[in-house]
């Protein structure tokens, strides 16, 4: 299995372990809703057996950069931290699809909509390094997937604030209008 | 499963279908060996259980374009043509893997050695609608993969020396310095 792939498995109970965030609060943005679920348990690998507590399971890959120039990448590179600092004890999970109407748009297009109209990559710049953030690839997967993309963040309780402007910034945006399924799903870790 | 997957199974033996083509060559260009087979079952979905005569088995997804303009796809879209026209009767399949250099490139930077200065979709362009051309995608489903790309070519017999000649030229291209595995596999049908 491909060493770029997590697995999100929602459950209602679980067996404790490190890798086991709890639930807070989800939020259907906007489609379909993900049934709700109290803990969600995020490991750097494939699940092929899921528990018998699963709920669902959401599972994406990290890959290449698409939207970002040299520039923008080294700013990112300079001023992101990965995730899992210790004090990075509230996490959200953000699977998002996107419309037939942006996947037949060509990758200039694309780009012109997600950066030179939507400001994406400049938004996040701003909340570095206090917001870490991670994007899983679920599109490609090969198998029939839900979400086209899960975005996972996490920070300090203090910075939940930074956090909730971020989204609001990035939701208003012209990117946002082709979301047809979005769904917020808060964490957090004792 | 994903609708956008197409199955490769390669074989020693056979047992007659519709989608089994007929190995003619199999030539490795760069890169680790693939093994001999004899046939190749092409298949549009997902085969979960290998038929025991299997000796591998590659797959991909159809995926949005990355590195086409508009006005670059819509000469292609008016040009090119589906596989699996009745004349054609000849068939490739380059299987290849790109290094870790070119996916840490931006995608500007790719699409600067892909058009700008390989000019591998104008060089595509010259041998519609003789060739028909299908690019399945490999590196982003979630199973590690052997290569990051199948691409499947089909043609009528006459139009054999046309794709060599694309062939030739592709591979002399800046491009084609980033691609450390090739396998080329040529096939018929009767």
């Amino acid at each position: 299995l491909s060493p770029r792939l997590t697995s999100f498995i929602g459950s209602q109970s679980h067996q404790p372990a490190e890798s086991t965030w709890f639930v807070t609060k989800m939020t259907t943005i906007c489609g379909e809703d993900l049934p709700g679920v109290s803990v969600v348990q995020i490991t750097p690998k494939a699940i092929p057996v899921l528990p018998a507590e699963a709920v669902w399971r959401l599972h994406g890959v990290s890959s290449n950069l698409r939207y970002t120039t040299r520039g923008e990448k080294q700013e990112l590179t300079q001023r992101q931290v990965a995730l899992g600092r210790p004090e990075a004890t509230r996490g959200v999970l953000i699977p998002i699809r996107k419309n037939s109407a942006w996947w037949d748009l060509t990758q200039e297009e694309r780009r012109e909509i997600f950066e030179e109209q939507s400001r994406h990559t400049t938004i996040g710049l701003k909340y570095l390094p206090a917001i870490a953030r991670k994007l899983h690839h679920c599109r490609d997967l090969g198998s029939a997937e839900p979400f086209d993309f899960v975005t996972q963040f996490d920070f300090a309780p203090a910075d939940e604030g930074a956090f909730d402007d971020l989204l609001e910034a990035l939701r208003g945006t012209l990117e946002w209008t082709y979301i047809d399924r979005e769904v917020e799903i808060r964490l957090t870790q004792p």
